[in-house]
């Protein structure tokens, strides 16, 4: 069961139509091909409720979106559940940086080489090649695995077309990963480590199934309906620490100040919200800000917020 | 009237006793030679209780030490206060970085040249540049008079020989000011900039002063006794997001990670803690790690947080 | 005496005539307000000849310009003089650079903290640091009088107005000077190392005087026509091989490829040009190309070494 | 015919004799496993003489080396006289630069991102991306004919040993290539850019055949004996000039302060030199200083200069 009942809030309707129009002032992600043929009105967003597991939603909330670097927080989870802390952060650090996403200089400049968080690109590739498995295929279906189960949701799959896209265009990403590679940072073959990166990039859900891996994590890693735990409390923490931090590009500190939540947000245009203990966000509306974020979704959840009072500050 | 009651606790008498022996593995800050005279052995430190007003101490608690980069918290929620978030925020950044706190290269890759957060010297330069008033020493006292408020101790004031001893070592800060000049992101006399922050960092308490203080961060703004506003609610908010994101030097996201609370530390080895609606710490060791974080002060918060679940996240 | 003879050349005319109007394309310093009064049109060239000691000259010839980047030259030759390769090499690199001439950041990122080479703001601040003398003036007397030696002219000066608008807008000079005492590279008071600089960057003189000590850099330290040794031939080397690989900030690669000649050149839009054992360059036009060097000028120069061959390589 | 005479030279043997203990304070590469089975101790030179076509040598002037880096400037002459500068430059810069030859951030931070010369890594993998051919084993076989035409032997190759080891171990320039591909400074398949890249640099030789290929730059691309020109003139220039300011990784600057000459070393420890209108050098020992410029190579240069007095400062 995914959740208890899921309504069309009025409320939430009225934000949607409040933030909607920002998108006008943003751009879809044009690194990507295939995300460029996005709807760029696109708004939508649900609500899922710890009390009651109930959800509420509103706008275009049956609009798939690929997670792209929503995907990050769901490996870094995965990876650190099964491999432990002292593996990960040994490759992998836990401070945030004022650089892009994207940025390979630091990698050059730092002693030792060693990505400085787990939600950049370089990071989050080094990630990748942690998770365990016995090859390519059953690595990444133990990872889909995890997320459906996050998700409440076994139809959750990967959009091909995407996912191709992605693949063919990543070269920075390889970049990153042969510099890591020649550092001992990370390890492996690149192509396998882009093919599995670029699949869980590449997953595809609706803001309804967003909100619902939220709430597990708004739970302290456990089944909002079932109350099992499908990450440890520990990890779940860390996680939504990171997702403070540096969960928001390089815009991240800006938002912890406006809007004051574990989120992380995606170039497709997603952005995924915690409210401890209370509620898991999901938000989509493929038009972004200069730094990568949704530009009506960031604003969209200024209004939930300044509603109600969202903030852990 | 400070607190209501100030008394000894076994309990924490007891995890200073297990902090302790970290200090051994910790150096002194050389780069301030008046720094260099601390007792290497030195911990205490103090909890401001907001449910009943009471206090509580363990180990060394009246040592007194100056507040180094502690203080540009308290200039920012004054500068915020007094000339509001657009003028100051256009002047200085919301993000954190990882480069350490005294770094100059950002400002001149960065486009336009601002400094990342008011957290790094180069935004707290630009800060204290920003405190309103008709000359410096005009500037000073009422600043000085904003601390004694916050801390409820009108006998605070601050060490001449640190503030000298930085004031003619601090070629560094020098060269942040002159280059933030060169591209208009700070104006005014260098000197005189130099004489108020030498001075802001120089301010001089004890651990139950700055427990004080957080008390008043942690009760949003409020004094914790008569419930006056001494801060408004949004830039205490404001300070607490900065101090979750960059308040222990460029080692923020791992505190975050492992102690989870708004703290800001300065190289004189104190550290300011505010448990929101809850409590205010003060914590002071003067040996530092590599970072220049107080080593057995950081231990000390660790257990804590371990003991009473501290961490927002 | 300065020269044999001193004529107008209507070969030279012919090449000024062809070069003058590319200083429609530059712009004027603008960050020495007192540099943006000269005149864009302005085109001059003097070639002083030593097998005859004879001067050509022709455009403006008569048009006076104040040195600025090309004494980093004439103050390195004398420092070399007088306290020797060893000590001026322990605190200055003999490296070319891909950065901009005033830029801090590899200060900051190099270990040990040192500049590049002497023909940057860096690195020629070191230089003038290291000029000996009683104090400031009669630092300056000694220097300013090695210049006029060097340019068999007594009158030579500096222009106060440029001297001054210098010493007050040089923020980012003294960040750099700031930034080297604190890492123990430069010594002494950074606002009288400034006062003895600007002066440096201020001597005035005209393309006459520009060729006549490009002449004794051709001839090897010598003076052209007293053959008495001015700069010993070992430092006249050292300076060549500086203005080859570093002459005309970070176009030096390019600028050996077109014209391959030791040259150095200033923000006023003066080039010296040294042809080893032939003759000495002084070329003036004040619109500069995006990288800081005289367009008019660069152009002159290309045209010039296509017509005489003047290339070292 | 290769040359006229090939004498051993007493002379050189003194020179040789007095540089070789050098070699002990320098180690081997260790970056590419098979270049670490070189004997530290040898060291060899040859001179080849343009006036008379004939050769000296000394040392152990039989033992091969692979070229490395010194087949940067044979590709760039290659590529120039096969597309033109105009092509060429429009992908790789003409400036020398302060950083490592194998750095990655400076084509981060440079707007556009462009290799500054093609004396780096960076640089010289899109060179080599700009070989004609129809494919990698056409493109191949033409340039190694070009090199042996230059060396005027026929029997030259490359080291399969060499060249499979770096191919294996080159995740830096894999890293490079997909970086710049990404920011469409390099096109084509990246694994068979690396696939020519590193057989130019396991094309293996003696000294005896480096010095002639130094005696075509120094006769300005003419064949020394047949008097044909193999290089066009220009080009040669050019290719003279990179040698000058980019030739010895980032100890160029002082190389040309030093022996002044435009000379190319490779991290195997050989040095190509080039006295123009004089003769070529080529010079081989293979124990690096830290900057990977074989040590006794670069003193047996400088007691060649100071000998015979090559430097052209």
């Amino acid at each position: 069961m995914f959740c208890v009942t899921c309504d069309a809030s009025k409320e939430l309707e009225d934000l949607v139509a409040k933030a909607r129009p920002y998108s006008q002032h943003g751009k879809l992600a044009s690194y990507i091909p295939a995300l460029e043929k996005a709807n760029k009105d696109d708004l939508s967003v649900a609500i899922y409720h710890l009390d009651d597991g109930t959800c509420t939603y509103a706008g275009d909330y049956q609009e798939k979106f690929t997670l792209q670097s929503i995907s990050k927080v769901l490996s870094l989870a995965y990876v650190l559940a099964h491999i432990g802390e002292g593996k990960v952060f040994q490759k992998v650090g836990m401070e945030p940086t004022g650089d892009p996403f994207n940025s390979i200089a630091k990698l050059e400049t730092s002693k030792p080489s060693k990505p400085l968080n787990p939600m950049i690109n370089a990071g989050a590739l080094v990630v990748t090649s942690l998770i365990p498995g016995q090859n390519t295929s059953d690595k990444w279906e133990k990872f889909l695995q995890f997320v459906q189960t996050l998700s409440g949701n076994t139809e959750i799959g990967y959009c091909k077309e995407v996912q191709e896209s992605e693949f063919e265009t990543s070269n920075l990403n390889r970049a990153l990963c042969y510099f890591m590679r020649q550092h001992g940072v990370l390890e492996g073959d690149v192509e396998s480590i882009m093919e599995l990166y670029t699949k869980q990039c590449s997953i595809e859900m609706n803001c309804l199934d967003l909100a619902r891996i939220g709430a597990v994590f708004s739970n302290n890693g456990r089944d909002p309906l079932s109350k099992k735990e499908l990450i440890p409390e520990q990890i779940a923490r860390i996680c939504k620490t990171f997702m403070v931090t540096c969960g928001m590009y390089n815009a991240s500190g800006e938002f912890a100040m406006k809007v004051g939540i574990p989120a992380k947000s995606g170039v497709s245009g997603g952005i995924l919200g915690v409210i401890p203990n209370r509620c898991g966000i999901g938000v989509f509306s493929p038009a972004l800000d200069e730094k990568g974020n949704s530009l009506a979704g960031w604003t969209l959840l200024e209004l939930m917020n300044k509603k109600y009072d969202f903030s852990i500050f």
